[in-house]
């Protein structure tokens, strides 16, 4: 179960550890397909460029990059079906360049406690600067093949799939602190990010997942229009290489996730009543 | 290669079977994929019945279906940056519906003859009518989740793979027109579609075609999650059927691509000159 159905999940069933962490690996199948789908096209490096499109500023006034005006216009269409209103869905663009939703809002039930994390422009530039540098070296090192939509359309899919991963981290802190307020609740009052940081890391499923990973990488990016050929052929023509994937993961993923984690964290006590934190704190038990 | 550098390809690069092939293959991976991306939420049998969200009607004007929607939005954004002069990518939204070019033209080389084939009116029926309830049934015969905007997302994706895929038969009659016009005007004069369609199928291509598929859907679709688990329970949890996918492909794809190849044969003379015809079935060289 990778989904659940938002009309009759309950909080808990969201919040459970195994529903977090089935959504969060069946984001690494998308994430390492995408990154695929997007290797397909040169760097095309113009796209990431503000001003790189003149047009863009001519015709619709736009004097930031093509990959930015792309994502400008689909997340407008998204915010009218109130894409951003889920908990889970955090914008590239200013929101105030989204329009209003024109569906009546969902009532999700209360599952994150108010923030303002939002890390999708240090997503944006690594992404940028070190992510389609990286897959698309391959087709040359500064290439740039034309096709510079279906590059940009891939961009936004890579994208969105990182930022849903990477913002997912804010569930995983949630359940853990509901499991364990005590725990947490003197490294929030400190603040003390690495003591937050330390209750929140399992390096046992950090390295359980680079292994699974790498896994997925070296199926999903092998060389499968040649039935007949061997093992050692196929590999010869991969779509990906596998230490690419796991690079990104190791480098970017997992320590970005875990910086939303504890910035989540750092704030979950804001405007929280002041006897509630110490009923938690003396039993050890979720109040909310 | 899977995709030419627009700057600089030839006609006859583009035009040549082993690029029009590689281009078809590759295809098959981004939709085994596509479909395994959508079948992670319910049929949302809601999202393809026009009028089915009356909130698009009120505040947009909006009468026809959900995804229909989601199409013109997204086509909108698309026809600007010029994605249907291409001649590889055909719009499902009707296109007076849509906007006019922002950037100025590319000059692509004189690839297919002009000619008004647009399939996505079929594509766009047996995808809601058989596609998408064949690929969601395990979730339910008649599901809905909620997840309106995410399956619309994935929708879109799978179409436009699907679209690309079938159209791209055109290049495929071109190519094999240019090779042999003798063996074809004929049968365009007469008009003859069964020879037609004899002269540009190839059972043994279609049949190996049917088995990598079947090696791609098995591959993707198998669950990568447990990588402790054992080939056959990794079986057990498959994201897609094996047979589902080839069953599309076998009933679908392969047979609109055929009749996409002869449409386009069909109106292959019209506005050639008679003398360049009379050549062309003397010589069986092309001539254009």
């Amino acid at each position: 179960m990778h989904t659940l159905d938002i009309h009759s999940a309950t909080t808990d069933q969201i919040l459970s550890l195994d529903n977090i962490r089935s959504v969060l690996i069946r984001l690494e199948e998308t994430i390492v397909f995408q990154l695929i789908e997007r290797a397909q096209f040169a760097r095309n490096a113009k796209c990431y460029v503000p001003g790189g499109f003149p047009e863009l500023a001519e015709r619709e006034g736009w004097t930031s990059s093509w990959l930015a005006w792309f994502l400008k216009e689909t997340e407008s269409t998204h915010a009218k079906v109130r894409r951003f209103e889920a908990p889970d869905e955090y914008p590239f663009t200013n929101p105030e360049l989204l329009p209003t939703p024109i569906l009546a809002p969902v009532t999700y039930p209360q599952l994150l406690w108010k923030h303002a994390v939002n890390v999708n422009d240090q997503i944006m530039k690594f992404y940028v600067e070190s992510i389609v540098p990286g897959i698309t070296r391959t087709l040359g090192e500064n290439a740039d093949d034309g096709h510079y939509g279906s590059s940009a359309i891939r961009d936004m899919e890579v994208l969105s799939a990182l930022s849903r991963r990477i913002h997912f981290g804010m569930f995983v802190s949630e359940s853990k602190f509901r499991a364990a307020p005590a725990s947490f609740i003197p490294h929030i009052l400190t603040p003390n990010r690495d003591a937050l940081a330390a209750l929140i890391t399992k390096p046992a499923v950090e390295a359980a997942l680079l292994v699974r990973l790498a896994e997925k990488a070296k199926v999903y990016g092998q060389d499968m229009d040649r039935p007949g050929a061997n093992a050692e052929d196929r590999e010869k023509e991969r779509k990906i290489e596998v230490d690419t994937v796991v690079r990104i993961y190791k480098t970017f993923v997992i320590p970005l996730t875990k910086e939303v984690e504890v910035d989540y964290l750092l704030t979950r006590l804001e405007g929280v009543d002041q006897r509630q934190v110490e009923e938690m704190l003396r039993t050890d038990k979720f109040v909310g």
